[in-house]
Formats: structure tokens, C-alpha cells, sequence
């Protein structure tokens, strides 16, 4: 296994791994240049090539979305059946243009593949508050629908902005029913705190299920993925995943089944690593923390979130420094008024804090690695929750002074 | 003037501004070298000789806070005469032993300088976590107070930590009732996110008031001040504002008066320059940008801080980049679900947005000055709040990356 990289992911033992560039039966996927980056593969069309295909979608919750979300997120989220997107531009923040701009988009692909325009979901990702340009965006989306093939490997890679690599893998399940593949591609390095979805990730089965299972799975793993990490706290405009599932395999996963059980454990693995990959490639990233709090089931949240964006508990864990005392500040910064917190807190496993006093401060030794764990206990029953949160280098900074708009 | 630099600050006119680092009447100080740090002055001792001096006092909200915040708010707020600080170690999250040292210097400064202990507030900052060397402290105050002079420099020195030199002025008033000083020194540059006080802040006035209106015209001036401003979104353990008065001058304010007005105006002038001037010595700033927003009172607030916090909006501000797209994320991330979200924009005055739809972008020429001014209007009625804000460079990141526990 190569994908399931980090120490916080566990490769179930039903899950093969196959080939990254490879797709799910009955899919296709094509990535071609149309000018919209200097250089490069932008636009990337999925599509599945079965009638009975299913889906399920997660879009962000900013207040201000591109115009492929507002598109996309109004079509019947069961009923995609293909994928049109770009990277380069995000079509946010142009108005009725951008808008007429994504619908182009979405009518090409439909036209090309001989679907309704509401089974193409669209979305665009890079530059905000710039022009999309219609003709360059249109001409890709057609001539992707011209060379799709059974590889994914230029899809992958058409998604990307600022990712160091393409995010992708192709797994075979050993369901109780059968063999089926699970596929995914994602983008993401900048701009990602995702509350219902990452910056892109597109999932493929070949398994069969009904749509109310699929949007389920997804939620649910979803919430467990690609809303538990932070790079930046910063909740982008495009954030999209979309779940494609087509019963190409002939194996069918029934709701409440051990075949379910097992698709979820995987996809839920899939995910999750997925989403750790975008941390890792946060732009500048040297290390990876993960934060686990528990304690009042109000607060575990909240803390979480301050502790996983704090620019000095990012720049601590850039320089390699288990200094517990801004991770203190910066829960006790939302820490509900009036309640003691005395805290238990362990760094890699090593106990620096016990109800609030120093037992002993950790070792530097221990948190030089890629992936640093801290344990915050504090006071109150029931609550858990965890972020996965990348640190803050001087090269965030000046990629992100220089990235202009 | 050169005290009120800032073109967001205007100087009252019956204002006129004395050397720096003198003291209202009444008021000695001292600053000396205990060997905290590793060099420098880093104890400063201050007091109001008159026995009928008042107080006011404001500390921060964070739930984790230092020894000298527990010590210093279970006073009596309007009984203080002197203050106690260092700077080198902030007495963070070490137990009783730090309350401990705590209580030793407010004991040490009240033994020299004739007075009870809870009328010394103690205030200190630097490192978390560290055990703040007790006897070193305990000298320092003592060597303090043995040399007590009508001169604040070395105390406006010895408070500083992370700050490229003394924030302090000396004001002398033309109020109705007669000539009064008004006199601060603050200190702060990181760790800066204020919700009650800022790091800290020491203010004097030889005018005579009740300790009501003393502590009405601290609150009012604070919240339009220290509670404005952001250099990383992060609630410092230690924030403290303490003002005293001493009536030294024999010149009476009384409440509702016009000569209150007249000194309010003056401490609202003095503490908004002190506090722009934390955000422009915020770690590695260059650029210093002001956000004021308009709109739904509930959403005000949480908007102008996203914005304020935004690491994407800071960096561009740092490259001088007038990128819109990343405020309207910013505020859209936070902007309340199903509520529709078009907004106007200015920047430097010019119109960026109208209802949501681009007018023309911004010339990168507006946003190169030292003070940039961005202008939300959101829907709805009542709502106003400004945010004074750093940049974030990779100095910032650098710093706190090598500023190590």
C-alpha cells in the first residue's frame, strides 16, 4: 500500500490497491489544456457511461459561491451522471456573466455526452473576481468529451491550482456481494476549511446502490474527511464533492448490509487520507498536526477550531516547538465564560498537563516528525472531535501575497 | 503632532502633546534590569503618590489566564496606586508556584512603596509556560521603587517585549475646568486580539474624578481601542488596562460634564493612536488596514473579524494585492445561511462592488500606502463596526516560528 500514507488512516483489510490513474467500470474521464492557466491541463470532464447512475453532492456553506455552485447545487443532486470542471478561474464574483459562463459549460458537456444539462454537474476552481473566459472553457469541455477514456490520469491532474501532485487513488473492495472499485480525484492546497466539502473531490463506484445510500455514505464520510481539516480556516467559495455510482460491476450494496458496512469503511479510509493529502500539500506545509479534544460537547468544537487555526499554534508546529502554552491560549480564547479549564493535555503521547498544571513540557525531539498528535482533555463528558490542521510557514505567506488577483 | 500619526486618529484641539515620556503630576515610575531576559530593562514599577488616587481596570476574557490577571481582577479595580509588571516571562500555566511569585511581587511592590497589596495591580508577559524566576522579580520590583522619578521612559522600556520600541505619550488637556496631564504607555505587538483590553496598557491623569466615571470613560474608551484591533486573531492570557487618577492637578471632572467630554475625547484619541500602534508593530507588519462594515447588527461583527483574521486577506494586504474576491469570501464564510449576500465594496473609495456585481477592480496603486481602508456595506440596517488589522508576512511566521517555549 502507498496511498494510505498516514499514520491516521488505516487501510481496511478488504481494500486493494490499484493503479491511482485507474477508474471504476463504465467510467471515463478526460483532461485537456484550453488556455485558461499560461501552461498546463485546466479543464477535466468525468463522466459515467450507465443510465441508472446515481449520485450524491456536498457543496460549501460560504454565503458567497462561484456561479458552478449556485448551477449546480440547484440541479437534482441523485440525478448527476457527469463532471465538467476547471481549474485556472472560479468563476466566483462575476455576476450574470459568470453565471451565463457555467451554464456554457454545463450545456457543452450535456450536448457532447447526450445527457440532460442537469446530470452535468460543473465546478471551477483558482482565481476569485476574475472573468472565466466562455469560448476557451467551452472549447475544452468538448474537447475533453472528445478523447475520454478509461484513465484518469489527466482528469486528476486538470483539477489541480495549487497542488504539488495529483490526489487521486483506485481501490478494489471485497464486498461480501462481489468485487467492485472505488475511485476518487481531489484537489485542494490553499483556502481549505471545509464545513461540507473540500475544495473538489469526485468519488466513482461501480457498485450499485440506491442514491438515499450513496448520499448517506458520503455525508457521513464527508464529516469524518474533508470537514475535519484545516489549512488556512478559510471556507472557500467552490468547495464540491460529487459521488458517481453506477452499477457497472453488477455487484449491489443494499441499505444496512455487511456490503455496506464494508463500502463505507473504504470509502470512509478513501476520504480520509484524501483529505489528509490536502493538508499535507497545504501551500508551504511542513508538518501536520492533528488536535483531539474532549470534554463539554459545546465546546469541543469551537476549541478544536481555534487550536487548528492559531497562526502561533501553526507557527509553533512550522518551527518544530511543543510550546503547549498557545494551545492553552487559544482555547481558553473560546472557552464558555465563567466555567473553570483545567485541562489534561499530551503531546504524542507524552503528558505535559495534568488539570492544568505542567507535569512536564514535551521533549522538541517530539514533535519533529510530519505528523504530530495532540490529546486535549478538558473538562465535561460526551463531546469528541478532532481537526487535522497543516502549519503556517513563510511560504503560505509569500505565496499568498504574491498569488494576485 | 507626532504622537497621532495615524490618519484614522484626529487630535482633539484642546489637546497639546508633551515630551513622551513624562508623567502626569503625582506620578513616579522606574524601569530597571532584573535579568528576566536575557538583557534590557524588564521590571517597571509606577505609582500615583496622592492617597485619594482612583481606578479603573480591564483584563482579558480568555479562560486560560497568567497568575498577575488572577492576582490583579480579585482587587478591588478602583483601588489601585501602583502597578507592578515585568516582561521576559508572562507567568502562564505555572501553578501555584507562579501564583505564588505572583503575590511576592505585588507584596514586594506594596512593602517599599507604603500601601496594601491589593492596591498594587501586577502585570506580566513574554514566554507561557515558563517559570517566572521569583527572587530576580522580587529584586527587580524592589530596585524599581528605590528609584522612582518623574520620568516614564524606562518604565515605558521595561514593559516591552516583541514591540520595536515604547508606545507612550504625555498629553496636556485645555479642559473647562482647568489644565489636566493625561498619560499612557502600552505595550504589545503579537499574540494581539483584544476583546476587553489589549497587552498592556497604563494610563495616568493628574485630573480628579469619581471612580465611577473613571472606570465609564476606561470601558467606553477601550472598546472603541484595544478592542478594535487584530494582529492574529489570538486572546492573550495576560491583556490588561489599568488607569489611574489622581487629582494632583486640584482640577475637578466631574461626571456629565462638559470638562468629561472634553478628557474622554482626549483618552479616546490617546488610546485608539496607542492601539493603531500595536497593529502597526505587529510582528513583521508592514500594512495596516482598517475594515469597516455596515449591515445586520448580528452580522457586523463576526464579518469584520473574518475579514480582519483572514490569512488570505492579510497576505494579499502584505503584497499590496486589492484582491476583493478574498474579503467576500471571508465574509461570506461567516454571513448567516439562507440570508441573501450581496454587498457593496470600496476600497480607498473606490468602488470595487455595487449589490454584489464588480464595478471596476481596484488599481494595486490604492492599497501600496501604509494604512488601507475597506468599506463593507452588507444587507440589512443598524449594524456598524470597524477592525483595525495587521498584514501577515513571513516575518510574522518566521518570528513566531523561532520564538520558541
Amino acid at each position: 500500500m502507498t496511498f494510505f500514507a498516514s499514520r491516521w488512516v488505516e487501510a481496511p483489510k478488504h481494500v486493494r490497491e490499484l493503479d491511482s490513474h485507474l477508474l471504476p467500470a463504465g467510467f471515463r474521464a478526460a483532461g485537456v489544456a484550453a488556455g485558461i492557466k499560461p501552461e498546463g491541463l485546466d479543464v477535466g470532464v468525468l463522466v459515467s457511461d450507465q443510465p441508472e447512475t446515481v449520485s450524491a453532492a456536498r457543496f460549501t456553506t460560504n454565503a458567497r459561491v462561484g456561479a458552478p455552485v449556485i448551477l449546480s447545487r440547484d440541479a437534482p443532486l441523485d440525478g448527476f451522471r457527469a463532471v465538467a470542471a476547471n481549474s485556472g478561474c472560479s468563476n466566483v464574483g462575476d455576476g450574470q456573466r459568470g453565471l451565463e459562463t457555467a451554464v456554457a459549460m454545463q450545456a457543452a458537456a450535456a450536448g457532447e455526452l447526450g445527457l440532460e444539462p442537469e446530470q452535468v454537474a460543473v465546478a471551477s476552481t483558482g482565481l476569485i473576481g476574475v472573468e472565466l473566459p466562455r469560448e476557451k472553457v467551452v472549447s475544452g469541455v468538448r474537447a475533453a468529451c472528445a478523447g475520454l477514456s478509461a484513465d484518469a490520469d489527466a482528469f486528476s491532474r486538470a483539477i489541480l491550482s495549487s497542488d504539488a501532485a495529483p490526489k487521486r487513488a483506485c481501490l478494489e473492495l471485497e464486498l461480501p456481494a462481489g468485487r467492485v472499485r472505488l475511485g476518487a480525484q481531489a484537489k485542494g492546497a490553499g483556502m481549505i476549511s471545509p464545513r461540507h466539502a473540500t475544495m473538489f473531490c469526485f468519488v466513482q463506484t461501480d457498485a450499485e446502490l440506491d442514491a438515499e445510500t450513496l448520499d448517506l455514505l458520503t455525508g457521513v464520510c464527508v464529516q469524518r474527511s474533508f470537514d475535519r481539516i484545516s489549512v488556512d480556516g478559510q471556507l472557500s467559495t467552490s468547495d464540491t464533492v460529487v459521488a458517481l455510482a453506477n452499477g457497472a460491476s453488477g455487484v449491489r450494496v443494499e441499505s444496512e448490509s455487511a456490503d455496506e458496512l464494508a463500502l463505507g469503511e473504504a470509502l470512509d479510509a478513501l476520504l480520509r487520507q484524501l483529505a489528509l493529502e490536502i493538508v499535507h500539500d497545504g501551500e508551504g506545509t511542513k508538518r501536520v498536526g492533528r488536535i483531539v479534544v474532549t470534554g463539554r460537547p459545546d465546546a469541543v468544537e469551537p476549541v478544536a477550531r481555534s487550536i487548528a487555526n492559531s497562526p502561533l499554534v501553526k507557527t509553533a508546529l512550522h518551527g518544530a516547538d511543543p510550546n503547549f502554552g498557545r494551545i492553552l491560549q487559544a482555547a481558553g480564547q473560546v472557552w464558555p465564560p465563567g466555567e473553570p479549564f483545567l485541562v489534561d493535555l499530551e503531546i504524542e503521547g507524552h503528558q505535559v498537563l495534568s488539570a492544568g498544571e505542567v507535569v512536564e513540557p514535551a521533549p522538541a525531539a517530539l514533535v519533529s516528525g510530519g505528523e504530530i498528535e495532540y490529546l486535549l482533555t478538558m473538562p465535561g463528558e460526551g463531546g469528541e472531535t478532532e481537526v487535522f490542521f497543516s502549519d503556517l510557514s513563510p511560504e503560505y505567506v509569500r505565496f499568498n501575497a504574491e498569488y494576485t488577483s
